[in-house]
């Protein structure tokens, strides 16, 4: 897919949009930092992923600095949290929600530049992977959390399924409207299932002897 | 501007000596690391805005790599630190004078890098931000700090007026050399009031309700 | 020396598989995650280095994309650790070793790779240092340990020394495979007689006054 088509550039935004109001609803929330922090934690958490995308596709400079509205979109996210986040009753839903919606936009649209970029269907979903979890691992370093992706056993695995449904797709050509929602819809049902019930990933097998 | 000029080196090995010294003498003091620690912390951070910059400019390999000035300004800036910081009085208004200097000094370099690189000024703006931050957030990161830009409000703003200065004026074709001061002075006037006066830019606003 | 000489790859991806390894054990040890944190902190950790070395030298999209074995062995190493890491008796000790190794193989590698890219013999030098610090920069980073790179001193030191032997063979023109064992063993031997006798670098001097 063309990647300066209006789905890429839709499911780009949207991503952006939620990343930003996630990262300054978290700057607000969990580190309580004023305006400028808010901003930046919202900015960064919304455009980092897709700058280590660009980055490592050598597409520079990133979609960022070439076209306004990512920093337009990015600005105004964080901004409507900065003035409406004090008042949200369920902060922390509308946090957990935004990330997941996020992750799933990030990983179908990382995944789709990437086979734009010729890489192949495998690297396609590790870097759109990476584009879904890397603003939120920024976020979680720069205020000293380990980064979900870490200790939340469901939050790298939606990312890969989405990316590679996506990436998947793309390689056999199917449309690329529903593709992209099933690719998402996969991403997001599986991290949100992932959440309301609690579920992890098994950790490492037992032995006798321990470790 | 072009960034080969006399100018544009003189401010950016000037910014990354007053980093290495700020980042030498923060390892001295915060993490009393030894003479490899300290050489790391002030190479790292006087070196790590501009390699992001030309990162995401796509200007690879990155100036300090191809110019071996850069290395040899940040390790004589970190050994002079290292060999006269303990005999310091007043090593932390020492390490706040001096962030605030490379702050100055790399905002306008990175808005003059990137308005060579033509992205436009509002693109320049904040990659001139992103330049003058960048170290001193990976040196926070790496010593486990929240980065100032997150919880100083006048940490992020001084460095995108500055930053805006220089973009605008190379934009404009305003004389270089006075611009240049004019926006590095800009962004040390209002770093340092921020620090004397204490002053923070203003946090959510509040509700009835809380949050 | 050609980077896609067979000698190259096997010292690249030995050093990827070490590291995964490290990566692994050390999620599984000190922040006991589930199986998608241990494979995540292994391939951060085994292809981190290699990817910011890419990065500097614009050779993108990195080896990591472009080659599907990187992905394969960096997984492999990781699983394998998932599942016999709980059972190793002396798991520091492993972590330890595999640390050494993956340094050693990695400054090689990086500085070979540098020279590649005609950087010179010093940015080469730096270059491989970079290499070896960088994936376990980011282990410790994402798991909130303060680097080792900044408080072991004999961390950076054997990387600089065996990137520099590596750098300086390639600039002579001296046979391939000696150079580059020499290269390797000197780094990880100054690095284990290191851990052995807890060595470390000197710190700042000390003055009458203090700091």
């Amino acid at each position: 897919m063309d990647t300066s088509s209006p789905l890429f550039l839709v499911l780009d935004l949207t991503g952006v949009f939620a990343f930003a109001l996630n990262g300054a609803l978290t700057a607000i929330r969990v580190a309580r930092l004023d305006i400028v922090g808010v901003l930046t934690l919202g900015m960064f958490t919304a455009l980092g992923g897709g700058m280590v995308r660009d980055i490592l596709l050598g597409a520079l400079p990133p979609a960022t600095f070439r076209d306004w509205r990512y920093l337009a979109v990015a600005a105004t996210g964080s901004l409507v949290a900065f003035a409406f986040g004090r008042g949200l009753d369920r902060i922390s839903n509308a946090i957990v929600i935004l990330d997941a919606a996020g992750l799933s936009l990030f990983a179908v649209s990382g995944a789709l530049k990437g086979m734009d970029f010729d890489v192949g269907v495998a690297q396609a979903t590790i870097l759109g992977a990476i584009t879904a979890v890397g603003g939120g691992t920024m976020r979680d370093v720069l205020i000293r959390e380990v980064p979900a992706v870490l200790t939340s056993g469901l939050y790298a695995i939606p990312a890969l399924v989405g990316a590679f449904i996506a990436a998947g797709g793309a390689q056999l050509g199917t449309p690329a409207l529903p593709t992209a929602l099933v690719a998402a819809g996969t991403c997001f049902a599986i991290r949100m299932l992932g959440v309301v019930l609690g579920l992890d990933a098994p950790g490492p097998p037992r032995t006798r002897r321990g470790a």
